[in-house]
């Protein structure tokens, strides 16, 4: 269509006025052509930029620069799904148009920061920040700040050089139903939720604080209803959980055994939380530097069962149809993916697409799984039935993937 | 497209060139403005025209005509979000762009059809027909016919008037996992199973066929994940089960109490299965001709509880979140709906938005409710927290709500 444009151009018109007329009418085209139910954004992390995919056709629909430093970068979008939040390691935090190909939006929030979400009825996005610790909460529009919350001063560390208190560091930050964000403090060992319920009506956001929930929070989840919001920790075995159904139960423990324990093997990197897989009565997850995969009761939240496993697993990811689960591994190990029934645990398929596979996303429906692979500079299609590889494509030291049907789910 | 060109070359052609490059440029970024995140189509039935919306701004974006019988019409959306296929009442399939605000395409199937689904590829779009009896699936992108499958013989009743024998009539179609369409024959008492998953390699569809699975089911579920397909029973009690992890065993019978039972008051409506409210270890269904909610164990599919309701419920729809389900109710008390705590299983409030009320739907994420008020030709939403009304805007008698979202859904 673009080349009989571009043609029916050439053939009638010389005139510069009619060209330009052209021109518009072919950028604008190109835009109508495209709908966002079937698209996504790949960290190119070494290079700041962001590729904008397709996955219908599994093709790269354009390349956007100037995201600063994207490593551990992740993305959340707006609900109607043309806007991707991108969350930068440098404090940037740019939004990208991915209906015209450009950045619409950028600032420098932080020095330091580590994720966000969107809020349920996507007005607001916040960001976690480990310098200054605190949650910084935009305007999801015009990017302008609606609200700072810092972290509990750390009593006793020296001072920053510019006089201010040390805070802590946060992570784990989620959406929860009914416009709150739940987060973790790192040095402060709590769990925070900032309610933004009363927002549109100009009301305060309101901030319930958890205190002493478990040393070194480092990452968290939410279940898919968003009712459980759970935290792992890094300075001792056993995970803290919040019921958001029964705020007054308060933080319990669980999994009094999960963490790093008398380990055997040295830690290479801590499992990522977000990727754990729910599949029925069972939670999925990656054992802190062991080769295993833990399976996990999520009625009693008693490990039921453990998974022999290729390495350290850090994302361990179930497909939508939950009948299967992708399994990535730590650094040496991490040219390795492999696949496990859910039903009878058994190994599927072991696969080695190459150096560094970072990431995985499911399309929405589960038909095909794209990874990326960074030190061979590939994302790789593969079909989650026959685990066949179906297309590779370029793209720089590629980290997360994100699709678009994310804009509609709760707690990512 | 076809229509910009059009403009673009009689424009030219007439000497008003810039004229036509103006409107060419608005119409373009016009539809260049439009992402699919959140968007819907609402049935107008008596008129036979749809409603493109918006669920951000809540409004109506576009008006289409031309769609014939929309009584009891559904919709499926296409992998990307841009086409809403309408399976109307009078066997049309109407594939509607809601980029243009047009239809793309539309073909007359039938004599009579209920209902269809689009594979999980999104390349195939079946539908399931009363009149001839059977299932019809098209190729998506053009609305060809792929494959015919005609439903089973009924033996002994009296021939069409082109002396073709009657077949079942089919209900209940739905996709399920790796490109599969399952569905059952009232007539015939069956379930089948169509596996197109070979389709892509020019493999002949291959078909599953159960027999005797209980008195002519009318109506089936598919359980989020894909795994169970569920179909209640008109012609006695109880329901039929086919678990697709493990064809092997067959189609088992559950709750085998569930249905007209010794009904004390006459059944206005069997109640549809779709709306079923699966919540945590919940199923919360619509008794049949009771003025009753059951609530069902979902790993005994043993009854464990009712809830008293204003009336004989028809659907029975949980929020995103699972915190709440919401109820509309048969005629004549149609004018109402309740909501239902789904952990204290406690009434927390009875609306009644108007004469009619026949369809819900959710926002993605779950913050506002959509309801059709079929009889005072209005659509209401909803705050799903405080249950207040949001907007009232116009709709000719208003029956289904389907947003985009469930393009990323299976089973729907």
């Amino acid at each position: 269509m673009k080349n009989t444009l571009l043609k029916l151009a050439t053939g009638i018109v010389l005139g510069s006025a009619l060209t330009a007329c052209v021109n518009t009418a072919q950028t604008s085209n190109n835009a109508a052509l495209r709908s966002t139910g079937d698209m996504g954004v790949i960290i190119e992390r070494a290079t700041g930029q962001v590729q904008i995919v397709n996955h219908t056709n599994k093709d790269v629909l354009a390349e956007i620069d100037g995201l600063g430093d994207l490593s551990h970068a992740s993305i959340v979008y707006s609900r109607d799904q043309r806007y991707a939040y991108v969350f930068g390691r440098d404090g940037g935090l740019t939004k990208v148009d991915i209906l015209k190909d450009k950045i619409d939006n950028r600032v420098i929030q932080s020095g330091n920061s580590i994720g966000g979400a969107i809020s349920q009825d996507g007005k607001l996005v916040a960001v976690s920040n480990y310098t200054p610790g605190g949650v910084k909460v935009f305007n999801a529009d015009t990017l302008e700040l609606v609200a700072t919350i810092d972290a509990t001063e750390l009593v006793g560390k020296p001072k920053n050089k510019d006089g201010s208190s040390v805070r802590s560091k946060v992570v784990g930050l989620v959406d929860a139903p009914n416009h709150r964000f739940i987060f973790s403090l790192f040095d402060s060992h709590e769990i925070w939720i900032a309610d933004f319920s009363g927002h549109d009506k100009g009301e305060e956001m309101k901030l319930t604080k958890f205190t002493d929930i478990g040393y070194f929070p480092y990452d968290a989840l939410m279940s898919p209803d968003g009712r459980y919001y759970i935290a792992g920790l890094f300075g001792e075995d056993g995970m803290a959980m919040l019921d958001l159904w029964h705020l007054d139960k308060g933080v319990t423990r669980i999994l009094k055994d999960y963490g790093k324990g008398d380990k055997k093997l040295p830690v290479y990197k801590m499992p990522h939380l977000e990727g754990w897989a729910m599949a029925g009565d069972y939670a999925f997850m990656p054992a802190v530097g062991q080769h295993k995969v833990l399976v996990v009761n999520t009625k009693t939240w008693q490990q039921v069962a453990e998974i022999p496993a290729h390495s350290q697993p850090i994302f361990v990811m179930a497909q939508p149809d939950n009948r299967q689960i992708w399994v990535n591994f730590a650094y040496p190990d991490n040219n390795t993916i492999q696949v496990f029934n859910t039903q009878t645990f058994e190994l599927v398929k072991t696969l080695t697409p190459g150096p560094a596979v970072l990431h995985m996303e499911f399309t929405p429906r589960g038909e095909h799984v794209w990874m990326s692979v960074r030190d061979s500079n590939e994302v790789h299609v593969y079909d989650t039935q026959t685990q066949e590889l179906l297309k590779t494509m370029p793209s720089k030291s590629p980290s997360g993937i994100f699709f678009t049907n994310r804009a509609h789910h709760i707690g990512l």
